[in-house]
């Protein structure tokens, strides 16, 4: 595998380390998920891995294989939560494929019958109503 | 989890049980994996577990952990067959997200700068040149 190395200070980085806030929803020894702060759809989540990668790439496939359980438990809270028709999982690797964050990361996009996704550079979602989306998904976690 | 159940008689299904035919690229005893026949982009392929679910949402959590580091292997051998700027990894879950094919699938598609994806409801590519792509990343997966 050739390709760039990770850097700490991307954004993802900063926020597993504190140093910046998050609207966390799902924590465990090896992950994190938190609202996308700008969000395609109402719902739009990230599920990280807590272990540096730039993406799948570069991966190590045993932080891979804990991830995608959360992954899942998290597209079916996401979508019980928001009553959503479906759930688009999607996992950008290198700038040519959309990826802004060099931080491997999942999205999991809650899809609406009739709702086009909204571009990913949009604007930021109000802080009020993403954190009422993260109650939401921590309301159906706990149950 | 509510929902629908699987119907084993879904195309990766008959794929799998060797009903129809495929330009496979990797096979194990729990994955398989293979060309999609309406690439959005040169080199598109799709891991599917043997084990039958609809989606993510209705998988075991242990084949998602199994299948994880096969998209992971064959996202890798992809982008270096093809000399691809980039990997888009996406999966949908029902027909809201874009499902069409109601076993649980893995796209891996090949990014190149300055090439916007194709729509999934292309044409059918041409045989030669799919079995020709298959070759390309086996090649490397050989290596």
């Amino acid at each position: 595998m050739s390709g760039q190395a990770y850097d700490p200070n991307n954004i993802f980085g900063k926020i597993l380390r504190g140093e910046i806030p998050c609207h966390r929803i799902y924590e465990d020894d090896d992950t994190l998920a938190f609202m996308d702060v700008m969000p395609q759809s109402p719902g739009h989540l990230l599920v990280i891995p807590k272990a540096p990668s730039r993406n799948i790439l570069d991966a190590d496939p045993v932080v891979l294989s804990k991830l995608m359980p959360v992954v899942q438990k998290l597209a079916r809270a996401a979508k019980e939560a928001f009553e959503a028709d479906g759930i688009t999982v999607i996992q950008f690797n290198e700038p040519a494929s959309g990826q802004t964050v060099y931080h491997l990361h999942f999205h999991v996009i809650p899809r609406y019958e009739g709702l086009p996704l909204k571009p990913h550079s949009g604007q930021m979602e109000d802080g009020n109503v993403l954190a009422a989306n993260a109650e939401k998904i921590i309301g159906v976690l706990g149950n």
